[in-house]
């Protein structure tokens, strides 16, 4: 889904709202709450138009919140040559799309964050979000990993993949890597959630893995196309990974690991929260062991273990039912739905069937997998049993 | 304290309970519960001469429990060429006293096991049972270990026994081995429950274990002397483990290792269990993963861990308080105590300030220590604070 097409869903006043998202989402800090409360209260247009006009810290003053500090200046600033309409455009060049609260796209877990939501999204890749976070679950761990943590995160990703989740991580190195990877493995779609432009390729190294998400899941930032990473991008970015999915396996991590502030967010906004155990003589595991020692997470060892624990919230998912009813499926899928026999058949047979592109129809399936509407079986797709076809 | 140290503080009608509870310690199974609900109510002495007049079936059918069994025909057979004083002496030669509820070595923790409680206790070595049980605790795991959990349970036991805590194991290859070495290293008192005899050596490559154990602790068995090991011996043996400590730890444990129906028993006895993580992919710690996962046990990394976990259900041990009265000292222990300088000393100083002999110091300076009374440090003993001296 294109940039035209969430644009076509929205009205008028929907597009003003789109535009001065897209500019305070460029000039900004992500995740602030008192800006949240703003925009909540006054709607995003009447507080743009107020960063722009200089009138924010007043308003910030309205509720209470510091009003006259620098950030209000610093995001003036970047304001004043922040021009949405060249920003989306640009954005759409580099293959990103904006999504805001009330697109098709946007996930609803994310409304729980309250006034830290972001203002915007930014997404670049094949995938439709809401509906592949839907049935997720977010794998993160430490940077400097250690074999035994890659190799862990790995076959977690791919055996997750081939259960139907969508594997969510954050594109660093290591722990986050190797879940990516493992996912891609397991021909599932991965989402990776980045703490800079989803035109950036940060870290450097994972341009490729970066090219193979964008062609089966997503790239998602809440910064505007060009933001750099900053260390407080990293901090802000981690809310949304847990806030995403609804379960959040920590692999590997020391005790003053990233990973840990991720795991910190997934258990205040009451998701479960998962650990893997590792040798008590590694440093990388004594972040996961102090999880379990003060009962935050509970002991994972493996995928099935983790949709265990992921079913225990959400047994419409575990006992074969959907994540959302079958009319809230757009017309394409929905064609691309009925196509499939109860006998199953491979992509290219539905494709012909329903009328539709086969990389359309392949994109359909995954999404149509993630939901619990499908399975993938060595033959191909059919129907999943309980799901109501 | 040796057998006739114990005999002198029976009264008459006590040595008549000794003599019963090692003629039926030596004749019917151990922790069977309808038979320890007879002794509690008859009295050992009057279920012994039911033993042996064949009598017993009908007092088991008196209380509903089934009467004619094998057992009690297996029992009776066993009784009548069982001769207690012969029982008592030729344990005395092997070095073995017999300790009997309401003797001052019985741990009093293991009254909590009602009528499954043991009718007698066979014990060889230089500790005394009750007092080194008090501040204790359960190092247990998998005969067939891997090089990790053996490291880790030779490190934990050394560390333990450092911080004065006696390590309590089953004696046997592998975790258990590893768990008592490490506490003998580390100079602490350290205690083997065995499923046999306690004059037996099972397994036969733990000689020269079992040897160091008589040394700086004891050898403790429920069966009379020459009972071989059994399997249901092995089960019944767990839960003296569990019931004698506060605590157990379970290092590395298969899914179907023994080490974890001594977990149960601890789980039942409302003792907190510990169990150490380890790498997903090693299908010896797979039962340590699975009590994690479910919540019965803590999850424990090392010995600091597992004195953190004891002291929150013994604060006055973990502050510093002792774990009896000093008045409930023995003569000897008193003098001992009384003859170690604040400013701390060494063990022949402290013998020659008592009037004792070095060997009979040093074990009261253990026990003292585990007793939480002293502490080590590296010139010797010396008054721990807040234990009152």
């Amino acid at each position: 889904m294109g940039s035209a097409a969430q644009a076509s869903a929205r009205c008028a006043g929907g597009e003003d709202d789109a535009r001065a998202r897209a500019g305070l989402s460029a000039s900004v800090d992500a995740g602030h709450a008192a800006l949240g409360t703003l925009v909540g209260e006054h709607g995003a247009p009447a507080v743009w138009a107020a960063l722009r006009g200089g009138r924010l810290p007043r308003m910030l003053a309205g509720i209470g919140a510091r009003g006259g500090g620098d950030a209000a200046d610093r995001w003036a600033a970047a304001a004043r040559s922040a021009e949405p309409d060249r920003i989306i455009a640009g954005a759409a060049e580099a293959g990103a799309r904006l999504v805001v609260p009330g697109d098709p796209e946007w996930p609803g877990r994310l409304d729980q964050l309250g006034p830290r939501r972001p203002v915007a999204l930014w997404i670049r890749g094949s995938a439709d979000l809401r509906h592949a976070a839907l049935r997720s679950v977010a794998v993160v761990g430490a940077r400097a990993a250690t074999r035994y943590g890659e190799r862990v995160a790995g076959s977690v990703g791919c055996a997750l993949a081939e259960a139907a989740w969508t594997v969510v991580s954050g594109g660093a190195h290591g722990i986050d890597t190797a879940a990516h990877r493992g996912a891609l493995a397991g021909g599932g779609p991965t989402i990776a959630v980045l703490a800079c432009g989803a035109d950036r390729i940060h870290p450097r190294g994972n341009a490729d893995l970066f090219a193979a998400v964008t062609g089966n899941g997503a790239l998602v930032c809440e910064h505007a196309p060009g933001a750099a990473p900053t260390r407080h991008g990293f901090l802000v970015r981690n809310r949304l990974i847990a806030a995403l999915t609804p379960g959040t396996v920590v692999v590997e991590a020391g005790l003053r690991s990233g990973a840990l502030n991720t795991a910190r967010h997934a258990h205040e906004l009451h998701r479960t929260l998962m650990a893997v155990p590792g040798p008590v003589s590694s440093a990388l595991s004594a972040g996961c062991h102090r999880l379990l020692r003060d009962w935050q997470a509970v002991c994972v060892t493996g995928a099935a273990d983790i949709a265990e624990q992921l079913g225990a919230i959400g047994p419409e998912l575990a006992t074969g039912g959907t994540v959302l009813a079958r009319d809230a499926l757009g017309a394409d899928a929905r064609r691309i739905l009925d196509a499939v026999p109860r006998s199953g058949a491979g992509p290219a047979a539905i494709a012909a069937a329903a009328g539709a592109d086969l990389s359309a129809a392949l994109r359909h399936l995954g999404l149509l997998t993630a939901g619990g509407f499908l399975e993938r079986t060595p033959s191909g797709w059919r129907p999943r049993p309980g799901s109501g076809r």
